[in-house]
Parts: C-alpha cells; sequence; structure tokens
C-alpha cells in the first residue's frame, strides 16, 4: 500500500466516529421533498456541514428546493464532481420500521434511518474522504472539487438540469461521481456507465360530467373502457410499443454491452423469490432477463376509475385515469416521444384522451473505455478484492443526463456506501459501517488519484 | 266518479297531514345499510308504523337485516302484495344538502328528506291508501294485502330471494305493487314491466406479491397491462361481448316491446344535457337510444391499480382490479353468465385472472296484457289525465324476479309518489306533497279494485 493510502486509511479509522455522528445528525434532520417535510432546514444544515469541512458554500434557489453547492480548488486545474441530495423518499409505513425512522439507531453494525444510505449517508463519506485525502497531503487537495446536493431527487429532480445549464462555469468539472453504487453480494464494487430516460404522462378521460347509472351502461359512454382502448393500441400484447416511430432513435446494444450484461450478477433466483414472480415479462429468462434493459418500456404505474371501495356501485364512470410511464433507451428523446405519443392517439381516433406530461429525463451512456472508468475498476478491484462490475445501463433513470452533456461529456462513476440488501426507499432502511469505512477509503483513493488522469 | 272513490279521495285529502307527519318520522330515522347505520332502529320502527295501521306484523332475521311482513286479509281471498324497503342510500356528500338529510324539511310544497322518495314516502303513502279503502268499506279491505320491507335494497337486495322463498305460504298472492313509479314530465304515470337482471364480478390480478420498482418494467410482469388485456377479451369496440354462448339465451324485443319502447318520452336532450355527453354508445341517436334497453351491457364501474395520488410513483403495481357489471336481458341466467365467463377467460389464457362473485340478480318481464296492467292504465289515465306509458324494460336491475316467479308468476306494476326530478340518491331527494297525495288516491283505487280482476 503507498504511504498516501496508509494515511487515508489511518484517517478515515481513526475518525469513523465522528463521521458516523455527522451521519446521524444529518439523518435525524427530515427532508421529504414528497410533501416539503423539513427540507429547507436540510439544505441549511448540509450548507453548514460544508462551511464546517472548509467547502465555499453557496445556497441557489430553484422554483422548488435549493441547491447547494460546496468547491475547493486543488493543485491540478483537474476537478472532481460529487453529485447527491439531501432529500428522501417519505418513511411510511411508520409501523414497519424498528426504530423511527428520524432517529437513527446503530444495531448489528448497521446504522439504520431514513435516508442513511440513500443518499445522506454517501454524502458524509464524501466528505470525509476529502477531509483524509487533504490531511494526507497536508490541508491541499491534489484536484479540485465541486459538491453539488439537491433537493428533489426523490421527486424527479425537476429543477436540476435548468441549474446545471444556468452554471456551467460554477460546475465546471473532468468527471463526476454518482450517488449510489456500493456493494454487491460477492463483496465487491462497480458501476453503471448510463440510466434509461423517462417520460412521465397522465393519459385522462372524461367522456360525461359526472357518473350515471349503470343501468344506462347500453348508451352512457364509458371513459374507462375508452382509455383502455386507447392503452391496448399504444403497446402490443408481445411488449411492443405501436407508436409510429417510436424505435427510431433507439441505439440497440454493442457486442461489449451484452458482454458485460452478461457478467452481470445473476438474480433471477432472487427476484421470484422476494417478489413472487412466477414468470417474467414474455417468459424471458437468464441472460435475456439482462439484455432486456436495452428494450423501451412503456408501464402504468396507476389505474384510477370509479368506484373503489368494498361491494359494488352501481356507475358507469365519468373520468378515468392512467399514469404511464415509457423508460427511454439512448437516444431516445422523451420530448419526441411525446409528440409521437399524441399524434399515434390522434391518428387512432382518440382526440378525446387527453395528455399531460408529468415528467421527463434523458437517457444516458458512458463510455465503457473512459480512464475514468478504468481508474476506478483498479482502485475498485485492489480495495474490494472482488472483480469489479460494468452495467452498460441501469433500468431507472436520473439527472446524470443533466450534468454530462452540459459539462462536457464528463464521465461518470457511482461509488458508494451502500450495499444489496440496504433496504433504499424501504422501512429499515440502513447502511453497515464497515461499508461506510470501505466505500470512503474507495472515494478518497479515486479523489486522490483523479489528478493523474489530466 | 263513484262514491267509494270520492269517500277514498275526502279520506287521504282531510288526513293527509297525518301521512305526512308519518313519513317525516319515518325519514328522521337514518337507515343507511352501506354502513348499517340505525338499520335495525328503522325496521323495529317500520313494524311498529305496520302495527299502529292494523297489520298482523312479523320481523324476520335474515343473514342480513331483518324483513317486515304485515298483512291483514280482506273480503276476497284475492291478495295484493306492497314491496317496499326501508334502508336508504349513504346522503353524503352532506354539503350540498339545503337542510340536514335527516331532517325532513317542507319548502315549496315539497318533502326533502334522504330516503323520502326511494322508498320512504312510497311506504307510508299505501299504508294511507289502505286506512282509505278500508274507510270507504267500513273498516274492511275489499282484498287481502301483504307488506314487504325489506333493509338491504340499497346494497343489492343479497338475502330476499331466498327469503321469498322460504316464506311462500305467509306471501301468496295474485299481483304485487313495485317500488318507484310516480308522475313524469307530461303529469301522467306508468309502470315498468321488467327489469334487467345484473351479475357484479371482480376481476382481480396479482402476479407479483409487492410493487417493484418500474426501472424493472422490462422484465416485471404487470398486473394492469395483464388486467387490460383480459378486459378487452371480454368486449369488442362496438359493444358486442365476446364470451362464447353470452347471447344463447337472450329474447329479442317482440313488436309489441318495440312499439312500447318508441312511444316512451324522449329523454337524449336532457341526458345529454344532464351528463355532458356529446355521443352515446356505438353513435346512438333517437328511438335507437330507447331499443338499446335490450342489449346485454358489460360495464367497469371501477378500476383499481397501482399509485393514484399526486404526482408520479415510479413503480410496477402488483396487483389490480376491475369491477365489473353485466346488465342482462331475459331470459339470461347471472349463474349461466358466470361461468362461460370463467371458461372463456381460461380458454383465452388468463387463468391469472380471478373472478370474484358480488351479486347478482335475474331478468323479470311480464306480459304487456295482463289484465292488471289493463287496470292500472285505466285507473292511471283517469286519475292523471294523462298517457300511461308502459316501459317493456328498464335498464336497472332489481328483485322484482325474486318475487315474480316463486309466487307464480304473478303481475307487477309501478305505482309511487316521486316525480321525474325527485333527486333519487342525491342531495336534496325530495317528493312534493301533490305527488303524495295523487299518488296515494291511485294505490288506493288499485286497492279498491284489485278484488275484481279474480
Amino acid at each position: 500500500m503507498t504511504p498516501i493510502n496508509e494515511s487515508i486509511d489511518t484517517y478515515l479509522q481513526t475518525n469513523l466516529e465522528r463521521y458516523i455522528a455527522e451521519t446521524v445528525r444529518l439523518c435525524a434532520q427530515p427532508s421529504i421533498s414528497a410533501r416539503g417535510e423539513g427540507v429547507r432546514e436540510c439544505a441549511d444544515l448540509v450548507a453548514e456541514l460544508f462551511t464546517q469541512h472548509g467547502l465555499q458554500v453557496q445556497k441557489f434557489e430553484t422554483p422548488g428546493n435549493p441547491v447547494i453547492v460546496g468547491r475547493l480548488s486543488g493543485r491540478s486545474p483537474r476537478t472532481l464532481l460529487f453529485y447527491n441530495h439531501y432529500d428522501v423518499q417519505p418513511p411510511e409505513p411508520l409501523e414497519e420500521w424498528t426504530t423511527p425512522p428520524f432517529e437513527p439507531t446503530i444495531r448489528d453494525g448497521m446504522l439504520f434511518a431514513r435516508g442513511v444510505g440513500d443518499d445522506k449517508g454517501e454524502l458524509t463519506a464524501r466528505l470525509a474522504a476529502m477531509d483524509a485525502v487533504r490531511a494526507a497531503h497536508s490541508g491541499e487537495l491534489p484536484c479540485g472539487v465541486v459538491y453539488v446536493a439537491e433537493g428533489e431527487e426523490e421527486v424527479g429532480s425537476h429543477n436540476i438540469a435548468a441549474f446545471v445549464r444556468e452554471h456551467i462555469d460554477l460546475l465546471k468539472c473532468n468527471g463526476a461521481v454518482w450517488e449510489g453504487g456500493g456493494v454487491d453480494e460477492e463483496g465487491g464494487t462497480g458501476t453503471t456507465l448510463g440510466l434509461r430516460g423517462v417520460l412521465n404522462v397522465e393519459l385522462e378521460v372524461q367522456l360525461m360530467t359526472m357518473d350515471a347509472h349503470s343501468g344506462g351502461a347500453h348508451i352512457f359512454p364509458s371513459s374507462v373502457w375508452r382509455l383502455i382502448r386507447a392503452l391496448v393500441s399504444i403497446k402490443d400484447e408481445h411488449e411492443r410499443i405501436l407508436i409510429p416511430g417510436f424505435y427510431d432513435q433507439v441505439k440497440p446494444p454493442t457486442e461489449l454491452d451484452l458482454q458485460l450484461l452478461d457478467a452481470q450478477p445473476d438474480h433471477e433466483a432472487r427476484m421470484r423469490e422476494m417478489l413472487g414472480i412466477r414468470e417474467f415479462v414474455n417468459g424471458l429468462t437468464g441472460k435475456d432477463l439482462g439484455r432486456a434493459v436495452f428494450n423501451p418500456t412503456c408501464n402504468i404505474q396507476g389505474f384510477t376509475a370509479g368506484y373503489q371501495g368494498p361491494g359494488s356501485k352501481t356507475i358507469v364512470p365519468a373520468r378515468a385515469s392512467a399514469k404511464v410511464d415509457f423508460r427511454l433507451v439512448p437516444d431516445q428523446d422523451p420530448v419526441d416521444i411525446l409528440a409521437k405519443l399524441r399524434r399515434h392517439l390522434d391518428s387512432q381516433g382518440f382526440t378525446d384522451v387527453t395528455v399531460t406530461k408529468k415528467g421527463a429525463m434523458w437517457p444516458f451512456k458512458a463510455s465503457a473505455d473512459d480512464p475514468f472508468i478504468a481508474m476506478a475498476k483498479r482502485i475498485g478491484e485492489e480495495l474490494y478484492q472482488q472483480p469489479y462490475r460494468i452495467n452498460p445501463l441501469g433500468g431507472g433513470s436520473s439527472p446524470e443526463y443533466a450534468f454530462a452533456g452540459p459539462l462536457g461529456n464528463i464521465p461518470i462513476i457511482d461509488a458508494g456506501v451502500g450495499y444489496f440488501n440496504g433496504r433504499g426507499h424501504a422501512p429499515d432502511e440502513n447502511i453497515r459501517l464497515a461499508d461506510f469505512l470501505q466505500g470512503s477509503q474507495y472515494l478518497a483513493r479515486i479523489l486522490n488519484e483523479f489528478a493523474s488522469l489530466g
């Protein structure tokens, strides 16, 4: 081990309790963006933490929640950006928590709290890493850092793309570390090269001004049936989306993508058990399950119509609506898909189906052979003593695209403190203290070496 | 006018206030079967009223709410049965009532209260009619009467069919007066010869044990899409039901049925305005709207799946369900249709769609040329001075079938105290006091002459 890494590890080991205490303090502050609870207080707390760690801090108001930016220059002009968010998911159902979600508690080497893995523990680990690297270099960082903490990740990051575009100079960097990552079932780490985009829409039909008696169903137009017919026109039974031009911009996976996908851990049995799944979409099994992430999807998040209580109610409902999300693969564009969806519905005669855009993210995919990825792989395998897994495309969506392109096609990696059973978004969310330490070491090594890539 | 009818009218006019007071008392007692509120108290109040009017009263427990039966024999062995129900719809939304639903109030010659038209005012009018006929005949009725008041009509009359089958001797009669009827827009009255049956089912799909992240929609099976595919397999875009054998027992309307339908008042413009309808089912207009009641229907009362709050939630829902009602025409059988629905779903591969029966009623249709109908027509036209309308088939469903067949194919007529704008099931439900008087006169004349049909 190099003397610098030894110094980093000693520093982090010695100061671990202090960083855990800082994590506890941050997690004790609710910041539920879905209902605005504690969000502004948490933004201020993040700004205070950044200041305490020696960053130059700016708080930016947005149409939603504040964005906190902390910066510090280093010996090299190269700069590494850390993306985090200080908002958390709602903690409900509360009765399923062993200890209250905003009273962080250590049990069996784990720290339990809402947001501890997603994403507050990661934020403090990154501050710990910076402190350790500075200490190892007599107080000066080898490269510059920019910490960005937004407050709307759990509700769709609606304002971050505009924020980045308006603050390109402030955020200028040569690479970024995203939230997430952490330890897989084999004890190793890895990264995801990209994520799918998403178009969230609400489809709505209202053919009457109020519900009518179902004894008149032979004459009263049904908004529910109408919406169902519209939905069926969008996707066939084999998951093929029928909107003309929907697949025009789809880039198929490369040979390398497929190799990387095939090398991912096999979660089939675990998913079957965890979710009680008897058959996956289109009967997929084995490696085809992994490869299917390159298929864009049309999912119904929710469907609302008419009477939903116990028993029956003799009505033809006046209104029906469905929340639909399209997950988009590179290089599909949610704005283009939205226009094509509208055109498709119109051409099929569904002019009575309204489409309301609820949110959009673009797909993003970094290059597998970027030197930053290679460096993360080398450091990750050395530290975790396990193969580094590169997932070419994650199924979800995040605002990576909002940073990567505008900041000059920077490479982005994941590097976190979570693990495969961290119960993100669920009751008893937790991190393992050992992962926090190892994750901090990993982050510090990356930060320490980042200047050398330039 | 005959001396008997003169005596009847004088009696009813003189005692009107007393019967309105009785109606007020009955309506002041909540009896919301949907949530059991006040139902048993109301049953006891009905039994008390029956006793006060000189009926021999029996209270029968059922698996649901009690059935109250009041009987009195007459000079002739012929007997007329009156069907009523003492339960009412929930009064919500309360804020839309001008005066509270269970504080009956007279305004502008109308009595406002939940249940006053449906069906408590009709019950008291029938007691008034009996009193008037007895008074005109020195205390003895010309025919026997059986009053049946059940307490579950507003929740599907689940126990009345079994009750009738178990008490055939007690309920023996030669004809029945149903609830409903009253005054149409032209000031006349009429009857409906029959009603459609209904099969209420809940279709449910659950392909996962819990909701999963919609970033996995390319592999996670969607219960919502699955349910939608199953529904689409049941009915085509032109309202044709695709279940094999569904139409086997359908009896098409006769030439007389069509004539009677064509003679019904034209509600097209009113329905368009009231419900904001631009286009009826299958583009129907004019007389075809009336005739369509002979088409059985498959209606979706409600559809429940996934997230229904504001914004989006990134889930593939684990479960989806739909409340579906099939309105059935003579001689379709809901038990047969349920079996055919299950077979159809299985044959289409939808073995993963569960079907739960929530209720069933059989269709019923009386003969248009029954002497009882002819008598009601003659009396109705004489009293109301307007053509008597005979509707061969109503779109809704009621337990008429549960009485008519088991009691020996008795004829059934409507004769009520309501009117076209009585706001049944809605806030500010009301009857006009003048209709109450006229309806009582009509009922009394029918009761007075019923013996003569034998």
